[in-house]
């Protein structure tokens, strides 16, 4: 219960320092209005907990529904065909009344004969899922802001600096059999099981990621300019991007500005970078001599790496594993219908809520993406 | 001085049923949000009066150049490649300072000695200027709150409701030579001049714009599904966006319905017809054995048919007159860089400001734009 | 019937220099593979004279009518969506044998009795219509030709060379009614109808085209990198294409050269200007402080024009003249279906058949072609 | 040099049933013309054995590097911005000469003391290569035939038939560490080493694809019209272009008809399942309550299975191997720069040339596409 209070308010916590003019707007599709999440993660309560459980629960507006289902499959027969970032109703103030109302459904609904054992896991996923639209608040309202010609700040004091000074040390592991997968009695997603045996031949992998310094080097060697360290597709989106850089740097007047949650700063060498596509990525690393990791890779090694700074591109793609199960009903939409065309992620980053990081865990984007707070970790 | 601050407050009036969301977003291209029309009309003044004539005049925030200037060819190095809607800041609050700044600024030149009899006509300029963006807040409003899935009420009592009970009298003019074109000594657009003569065919004219009710029997009849009533520009318009009636209209378990500014109405059949696009308009003409009425028709019979109520689309395309000049200077951008695929507007609509019609005004629009307060009137 | 051999001769002479290969691509959606024009044509007299009139008449191949049939709007139901360029079949062989087939028909046909004089009208329609064809055969071949990386030479001695030593002198022409429009017994279309009264204030015209050395200075000058003698359609067209000059201009190591039906070329500075769209034309006259002719003013002048050479585009849009009347039928949808959103070109090319230019004649493109043999006519 | 000869004379034999336009056209970007294929593979040996190795080789035409040259990154000054399926220079017959000429050249070559052992893998990988659009040429010759509305024989007897009359068995393995990849002295490509272990779980894998009769079962079941058996990309694939069936499936009057290299026939119910992609493999599996198989489970079980008939798609993306090294030069971009976003096919289908397929053959496409002779084998 009080968990459960505890999630939710984070997620307005992030959204404290917003005007009410930044909760509305959709940069790009990828991006979804913040006022959206807060409503999306209320709905999924709304649906999936109090509905089926809760005997006479009123719907706080029954055309909400339509208006935060993030699955389309199964619209109504008013619908207009608009998106997120058209509507500006319901409101900010509307959907706080939704995140109330519900909240305190919930709080009765928890605290009745009528919450079972058997809900603890739904209830669980409803947590976990806010939780990745919290970080999903957070990349969203970087992007909105990072947008805007004013270069608006969002919260003084709100990175956590990192200052690298140490070199790269590549950590050698043998070849062998090794274990994958979640294990445990927690909380995990579908697509982290089953855990399962893999062969890894002898590896190499450096205990950090790459720093602004490093990438730097690279970008002033012509590496977004020579098509030999690229994927075809990656040489593709540099030509139709005119990419010359990571998301969120600017080149001002010759100098290096990146835009941070703080504002326009001057370039961090010794931060880590963050902000490059799995384009990048990979040309980055074959610029080096080197690789990414696979995802098996990372998860072995892990314990011995510096990781929750960044998400880290793996040159795995995200598939199933061995005895992966999908779930009945919509929850099992999930994970599994995704599983084609990205690359997964690993580690967390400073915009990872607090808990929401596990070792077994498999983010995962498409491949042209900046926006999340990615960065790179060589291997060979 | 009463004047500029009538029409300036009139703006506002406009926007006071709205919420601070409705202020930002931009569902299509064409539509502007809110707030870019009261900053945008501001920067107006700001830029072209103020720096101008007054000494020592402190730009309010010199980055508003940028977000406010509607005519982007001669831009900044750090700009930022965004649309309008996805500009969260300068927040509703900050562009309301903004108006207030710059009409403290204005009243006080106004009482000054650097206010020239010189400056008259641009102030008129500014003035009219701000009246046409009036018109399009409220056709941007309606487009805003329209595509809403929860259909808002912008202003109860806010239409002014038209009951045809007649049917259509054409009515007859005879050949010859007539006279187009503005003239005497108040303001009109550069576009309205010169004065020139015309020769015109013998034609008749409906003395009214045409009812729901009459469109309804068109599209009854399988106007949308017949091909021969069509541009071939307008049939693929009608197969690509699968139209099958006007804009706002929804057919809701067989009625239709109508949004409107009061929110879903049940259609009004003896309503003049509105939100309709010039293919629809030739379409519906032809399908009737008649024609849309050149603009000199227009313009030769106007005071003897019922207009203003609805923008009506002629035949005549958005050409110069034959004396046509462009004014120098940025003001000259005005009207004649739009002179080509455009069609001819005349009249006004119930979204006109008071004081901003006239019977040589010239409104142009793209032959496939539906959001427009726009009608129908026959001719043969 | 001579002239219905003539003429049809003609088609195919004028594809004697192809290669088979040259018959069957469609570089852009504009441009028709030359083998379909040869079809296309013969589909014409077969579907419009020979069906409907010649008693037990055999089609050559049923399945031609889906593959030559220009207009889409009654399709079958075993369609393939494709385009003209990626039909390999039917073979240019099986075309020449159709071609053959329904000239032998027709021959019989016209010396029967079956052939009424109520058919000659449509007779005369369906030659003009491959006349028509013949012109846009030559600006297909060229646009084929010219966009092959080898720069294949169509014919030596192709083009009748025009060097033009005198500057362009404006004639003037007082102010008044004049009349416009087909008028006589021979063919025009429907669109050159009725004739009518204009009235035309007092205009000057220069007495022949622009050259290649006149619009070079205009790039010279800058003229591509200056918004303010565009449209602002224009301008958004530059900037999208990246346009730096006429079509089939190429500047190889500093020097222009002009791909032409005998291969690529030095620019010929006394040359009439070639391959321009609406935009370059009205954009070279503003720099020029002048503007372009209405197609009134060109048809009240054109006999003292020296004209033919180049389409000039004219600052009229296509639209129907006051008494304009659509014929019935399938053959209505010939002209009048077009009439929006294209500018008229006056005169004629020298890609234009012999005996089928007229001073009333009203040809008409989309404002941003450049493909056709058009050129620039100055007025004030 | 037999085997030289051999190679080459095979591309033009399956070449001969062609008319000169059928090797001019590209219907989709995913096809080229036959007659690009022919330049494209002649252009290989000439760049990469006789340019390089053979004193004073004269070059066939200088102009042949632009047009047949594959990788687009270093193209010169004078460029047209075109496609392939644009060019109709060079002419058939002037790319027989080019194939005639180069392989004259290399005849003397072979036999010559200029011809080196180092060479041989060089050669090797051309012979290959040709032999790869071999393929090529029978799936874009399908295409370009399959897509003309005549739908015109290729040529009789050209399908090999196989009548399945035997439901699926399910192979079973035990789990374990397997090892994968090539390995011997003969050729293979880069993407086929190294030779490394895997550990698998246990798995069951069908002995046989799939036949028509039983996907036309899951198309029965309504399995195009339910999003739960599909990827999310699968279901927006399904809904962006209405499919309904296999590529060449025609229903025509109620009956499934398909287009075969012999011309449209009435479907085959025992036949394999020909020309689905990848989404269509995955959801047909879902339906069946089964999995695709990974290309590691394919390989270990690669000679107790029926296959060669259908390239047959896995779940496996397409990756590096554990110790794959690119090769330096033009050819390192072989096989590695495709490394992202494709999934992995094995087998060999009846397009596949003789001696062209290897149990350890990956060949890889994007998931989308249907062209290819593909197949669905099940696993679970």
């Amino acid at each position: 219960m009080s968990r459960y209070h505890d999630v939710r308010k984070q997620s307005e916590k992030i959204c404290e320092p917003l005007q009410t003019e930044d909760y509305v707007v959709q940069p790009v599709v990828d991006v979804s209005p913040p006022k959206w999440h807060l409503g999306h993660t209320t709905w999924f309560f709304e649906t999936f907990i109090l509905m089926p459980n809760q005997p006479n629960y009123q719907v706080f507006d029954p055309q909400y529904n339509f208006v935060f289902n993030s699955y389309y499959e199964t619209i109504g027969a008013r619908v207009i065909r608009t998106d997120r970032g058209n509507l500006s109703r319901p409101s900010v103030a509307e959907i706080y009344n939704y995140r109330q109302y519900v909240d305190e459904k919930m709080s009765e609904f928890l605290q009745s004969d009528y919450f079972k054992p058997e809900h603890i896991e739904l209830l669980e996923l409803g947590l976990n899922h806010e939780q990745q639209h919290q970080e999903l608040l957070v990349t969203d309202i970087k992007y909105i802001l990072g947008h805007n010609p004013l270069f608006p700040v969002y919260r003084d004091n709100s990175l956590k600096k990192t200052a690298i000074t140490s070199d790269i040390k590549m950590l050698k592991f043998p070849e062998g059999v090794y274990e994958i997968g979640f294990e445990g009695n927690g909380f995990c997603f579908d697509n982290e099981l089953g855990r399962h045996k893999v062969y890894l031949n002898e590896f190499e992998i450096a205990d950090r990621p790459v720093t602004n310094g490093e990438y730097l080097e690279f970008m002033n060697s012509g590496g977004y300019d020579d098509f030999k360290y690229w994927h075809a597709e990656g040489w593709d989106w540099v030509k139709n991007t005119k990419a010359q850089s990571p998301l969120y740097w600017h080149n001002i007047d010759g100098n290096w500005m990146i835009y941070t949650l703080e504002g326009l700063k001057n370039i961090d060498l010794d931060d880590l970078l963050c902000h490059i596509n799995f384009y990048e990525a990979a040309a980055f690393a074959a610029w080096k001599g080197m690789r990414l990791p696979t995802e098996e890779e990372w998860e072995v090694a892990f314990d011995q790496l510096n990781w929750g700074k960044r998400w880290e591109w793996t040159n795995s793609a995200y598939l199933p594993y061995p005895d992966y199960k999908r779930a009945a009903g919509a929850v099992g939409e999930y994970n599994g219908k995704f599983m084609i065309n990205q690359m997964v992620l690993r580690g967390a980053s400073e915009a990872t809520p607090e808990g929401h990081s596990r070792n077994t865990y498999r983010n995962f984007f498409p491949t042209n993406l900046q926006w999340q707070f990615t960065g790179i970790r060589l291997a060979k």
